[in-house]
């Protein structure tokens, strides 16, 4: 592995294998062939074309989203889509753009539309040296079980504000009060577009940095995460170089911090990959 | 103007009015099809094609940097090149590869060779407040007289490193001593591709960071900098917003500065424009 293979391997979408889908004027999704195929058998929702998968249905936000709700449950019965999670993220044109419907989380790549998370960088300096908090997902998560992960990360449901998310997932997973949390310093975002067996993950994370004090151990409430330890962050991104021990898209994240916070510097090699490989535009 | 109509200016590059410089198997410039024209009067050095030009003259680097001298000097004499500066830049197919040949600094957008460059934010605290270090350009420069600056920037000419080149645009710019820049941290990469009078600037500019003593007044010694003015980051991120005060490429530096260090936050509507445009691919 090198730093280079992780941003590859998060963007290794590749148009021709994919459609796009449109709401009116506005792309709101990336679909997969075999995807798009399979929405031809519900007219009265998708109209599907050789060049494009259009929404057909309209209405309210409610409306839009029964309809493309019973959609998915028909490609979960197919085995297309994964068992729902009950939890559903907005489908807009453009982030803060008015939400055109809701998509069940676990039917998102299929569809390819645009999912947003933020990730926190909990990072503190003992004995002059900086340490990042890196947590180990649990066995039984569906995405990347058993893999590294950031000290939180989760996904922006329909509802909750990018704050109110960051704050709720910090309690959440570790144990975080929303006091300490809400000091947190946002430093941009990271994104990418990647291929998976479901379809395409067309993903913005949002990022954050949070000194967390010396005599604060996280503990996880929710189950998400196993087990923390706090690491010399030269160490963590040591082993992003030479491993897929973290989360593919966690590489990434710590990529970014390295960047920032000159543990990576202009003298490596792939310093210019990585600086410009973090944040594929959003088209 | 609004932060992403900077982003777009520094932007504006067409492929459409362009055909590649070509040094054997490696792309190294970008020229505009006026300028590639200008180059047919030279078949023993360029061999000009519809859609390409290739480097004819093989060679050292100093037998190739001879021939394309020669170029360049009857390019000023038909005025398509300004007059030569006397520092020259390397030409590589990218950041750390061999160099094939060293060039002018004022023949450099005519060919569109990629160069590189060193900004520093100077910032400090003051009364709890962010505050950066800005420069006023002198009058009499070439490119952008009279706009704002950072505390220092320079570009990085042929035989100078970049570390090196940072200390010493530190010490001719601003006086700031060597033993403190050193501090300075690297903190990423601005990367754009624009077009202007000359031709196609393909920039890459290494941003550092570095925190100032709240004792010290930075003091030109080069005369490229009539005045430096210390301003709550706040007021100069506005600036950035609802001016062109700033030199083009800088307002791409301050983007970058206050995306890291959460003046720019993800509530803004334009922040993931400026979080996916500051870091254009380098193919």
């Amino acid at each position: 592995m090198s730093f280079r293979d992780h941003i590859v391997s998060c963007n290794n979408y590749d148009p021709g294998r994919v459609v796009p889908l449109f709401a009116g004027e506005d792309r709101v999704g990336l679909l997969r062939r075999d995807n798009a195929a399979a929405l031809r058998r519900f007219p009265d929702v998708f109209a599907v074309a050789d060049d494009r998968v259009s929404l057909v249905e309209r209405g309210d936000v409610a409306a839009v989203s029964r309809a493309v709700d019973a959609v998915v449950d028909a490609l979960v019965v197919e085995k297309r889509i994964p068992k729902s999670r009950n939890e559903t993220f907005d489908v807009a044109p453009r982030w803060g753009a008015p939400v055109l419907f809701r998509l069940d989380r676990g039917a998102v790549p299929f569809f390819g539309t645009r999912a947003y998370g933020v990730h926190l960088n909990g990072y503190l300096w003992k004995a002059g040296t900086l340490h990042l908090w890196v947590g180990r997902r649990a066995p039984d998560k569906r995405v990347a079980p058993g893999k590294l992960d950031n000290l939180v990360a989760g996904g922006i449901g329909n509802g909750h504000g990018l704050e109110e998310t960051l704050l709720k997932e910090g309690e959440e997973e570790a144990s975080l009060a929303q006091s300490l949390t809400s000091h947190a310093v946002p430093a941009g975002a990271v994104s990418y577009r990647m291929e998976n067996e479901l379809g395409i993950r067309d993903d913005v994370l949002f990022v954050f940095d949070l000194e967390i004090p010396a005599d604060f151990i996280p503990k996880n409430q929710d189950g998400e995460i196993v087990h923390f330890e706090l690491m010399p962050a030269s160490a963590v991104l040591d082993r992003v170089r030479t491993s897929e021990d973290f989360k593919f898209n966690v590489n990434l994240v710590i990529l970014d911090f390295a960047l920032r916070h000159g543990l990576l510097r202009p003298d490596h090699p792939e310093y210019l990959d990585v600086a410009t490989g973090l944040h594929r535009p959003l088209d």
